[in-house]
């Protein structure tokens, strides 16, 4: 990056905010995708109008500008394929205020959201979306990729709480957008649309949440199956009762045996299984619903049904649950879990049908597959255990996973349910969306005239995907 | 309307699919606001493919069309001020398909909201926004007006509902967008930026919407008050326990009088009054709640507290709020109750202030009054009693509505939480929303390059609201 343009963003954020390290820009390269991609120059803001000065320098210069929050996102939106500035917003991480009697948060986008709801929970708040990366990850990265996570089903998504909030646009213009209110009927959603936007629309800064209590009660069942069918039968039919659990995890016998493995044993060893939680008001509701889930579970064939309000259980099975992407990588000597297709979406009805449509893909292309997620809202991961040093295993591990996400959009479903598109989807997601694309890039245009948000990523992305990888994969990196 | 264009429209929907009649132009010039316009032609299709047939003729002539729901809205947005095609959707009104397993339902936007209820609560599922029109009005115009209803604090607005629907541009490009899973994280929301866009956008002709169980239980209070302030301060009591009830209805002097006049007492005499109402899954769940709303509303100064279960009483009670704006008309013999500041919302905390502001407002220009509303998501409804034939009083309603909308911005607030933009509040919608507005017309001028689709409402209207009044004013018909 020229001297001049360094000098000029120096005189916005002072020496402290910003590095042009070798060693720094070499670690905002990354996110938590397959990708890898050295900036030229990481910028930390501490206020909106630092954002807003920056992007009237990225304007003038036609620099690329990538926002990033903790770079946890798994499928390489924050990774800056094409350099130019990283926005990292970790130093923009406060809660502004919790209005209490009004029902809404104001947040800095750098706010860590285990942050947020240990403050919220003080007033006996909170928010629910559940990110697996809970501790790590930023509320402005939750909005850019409309982020969720196990309670979805019951409580919505990221996009379902925001009530407002400030983004600067290409041109440095700072827009407030939304309001205070816990309704809204004025005029374009232009919060909502911000929404999964995935930084190329503009930066967020700060956001207004809505508020929701929690419940005061739960409780879990541990249901184990011989089959992954027997296990999706048993969520669509809890579902059909109706009844929505609080969350609802399910785990295929690749996953339970990578746990198994690392972790000393925690779950029982069968060919699938779901972790089912109920919440509510009282115990004689959340009683009432367990009942309920047990009785389904035993219907459809259970082999193992295990209900309990004991904390230290609930919390060994979750743990276990959350270890099943690191636990993967120690399953094959050399081999690694990598994110390729890792978030499909699919009715939850269709879930039986496509992890055995997954299954049978792994098989062909001669490729371990795990999958397990978040199954009463048809989100399933996938992570793939491939050696990625070698070129012939990723050939074929994107193969699979084109298949899977055809499988996917031909059974009504999405390619990326709360991770997002970034690099990894982006073909994919052109497919799936391909009635929208003529929408969608009118409004980036009008948004971003000159690409500078975030360019090259979804729908602009050209060629297939492996290149820019960070493993030593000579073909690939 | 030139005969070449009228054939052509015959062409694609028949001759039972249109009229032209001055009978029917009269009425299609009418939504239940103060303004009226005549429309040159009224178009009921019966198909998204018919939609899409007539907007490519409308683009080719360039012919402002104004889709139309039930023409419940209250701000003018269905008024075809601009004359050209109403495009009414009343043909498309089934309920496609209820996916129970999977959560969600299709339906035609023309869809009716009772109807729509009734088919889901065959399922023990509902769509919670409950609109003042929920006998008439229809999906497609609850998404384009992002209406709500009383039950937005707890449930959402109808945005927080939408997964996906299909809608066709200007050009007659038909869009699916959005998708049929719970969770989605591809791209814009496109489905979200149309909620509220009324009609500007797209025409909507289906909608995917979410669904949610109906609890099982429910119970209310009547609290009554000797002022407005203690109402409010009731309110924010009960949300800061936290406790978030299902609904809580406000009525202030001048409603419960008119109403009491109207309809024979149904309601205690007194300063203001809450209904508040309280859902959940058990008797045990209900009877807490109630019981903390009985000690809150005690230990700020109600008058009366009437806590119940009985349907008859609740039934009455919510027949007597519902019945404000008709009985405001009944208040003062010659005089109309119109809507002009007609759904303001505000932090819950300032729904005093904002109420108190109100009627020295009212006191100042010398107009009677009446506010009521959901006031627990700090929506507010406030009804004007005018002899609707005297210039002046428009005049000085104007001049009230202008400092009200004033005093809701300074609150935090916005000029609209359920009933949209339109035409009466335009002109503060665009100083509410300033900073939006480059961003909001970015987005129109990308999806609607010749201006066709509602011209001329929201950000596009040009100077007073006062003119194509529906009522007899002969200096502003």
């Amino acid at each position: 990056m020229e001297q001049e343009i360094i000098e000029r963003i120096e005189g916005v954020v002072g020496k402290e905010g910003y590095s042009v390290e070798p060693a720094v820009l070499y670690t905002y390269g990354f996110d938590a995708s397959i990708f890898h991609h050295t900036p030229d120059i990481v910028v930390q803001p501490r206020t909106t109008e630092q954002v807003s000065e920056i992007m009237k320098i990225a304007t003038e210069y036609k620099i690329p500008v990538v926002p990033r929050g903790s770079g946890t996102g798994l499928c390489g939106a924050a990774v800056p394929i094409k350099g130019g500035i990283v926005l990292a917003m970790q130093r923009m991480n406060k809660v502004k205020r919790v209005s209490v009697a009004d029902l809404w948060v104001d947040v800095e986008a750098g706010c860590i959201y285990n942050d947020l709801n240990a403050e919220l929970a003080k007033y006996g708040f909170f928010f629910p979306p559940s990110p697996g990366s809970a501790e790590a990850c930023q509320i402005g990265g939750m909005v850019a990729t409309n982020a969720s996570g196990m309670r979805a089903v019951k409580y919505g998504a990221t996009r379902d709480f925001v009530l407002g909030l400030t983004f600067v646009k290409a041109d440095g213009e700072i827009v407030r957008c939304g309001t205070r209110t816990i309704k809204d009927a004025s005029g374009y959603q232009l919060a909502r649309l911000m929404c999964g936007s995935e930084g190329t629309l503009g930066v967020i800064t700060e956001v207004t949440l809505k508020l929701t209590t929690k419940p005061k009660k739960s409780a879990s069942c541990l249901c184990g199956f011989d089959t992954v069918e027997d296990a999706g039968r048993c969520i669509s039919a809890i579902i059909a009762k109706p009844l929505i659990p609080a969350s609802c995890e399910l785990m295929d016998s690749v996953s339970i045996t990578a746990v198994n493995k690392a972790r000393g044993n925690p779950l029982p060893d069968c060919g699938a299984l779901c972790i089912v939680e109920v919440d509510g008001e009282t115990d004689e509701v959340v009683d009432r619903d367990i009942k309920i889930v047990e009785e389904v579970a035993r219907s459809v064939g259970a082999i193992s049904v295990t209900p309990t309000k004991d904390k230290d259980l609930i919390a060994k099975w979750t743990d276990a649950r959350k270890s099943v992407m690191t636990s993967l990588s120690a399953l094959k000597p050399g081999c690694s879990s990598v994110s390729l297709a890792d978030d499909m979406g699919v009715p939850v009805s269709q879930v039986p049908k496509a992890v055995k449509a997954f299954q049978e893909i792994a098989d062909k292309y001669r490729v371990t597959i795990a999958t397990y997620g978040h199954a009463s809202d048809g989100n399933l991961h996938t992570k793939m255990v491939i050696d990625p040093t070698d070129k012939d295993e990723w050939d074929r591990g994107v193969a699979a996973v084109d298949e899977i996400f055809d499988v996917c959009i031909e059974l009504g479903g999405t390619v990326t349910g709360e991770h997002g598109v970034g690099i990894s989807k982006a073909p994919n997601y052109m497919k799936e969306r391909a009635s929208e694309l003529s929408s969608i890039r009118a409004i980036k245009k009008a948004m971003d005239p000159d690409n500078i948000l975030n360019p090259g990523k979804a729908d602009q992305w050209v060629g297939p995907i492996l290149g820019s990888l960070r493993y030593p994969c000579k073909e690939y990196m």
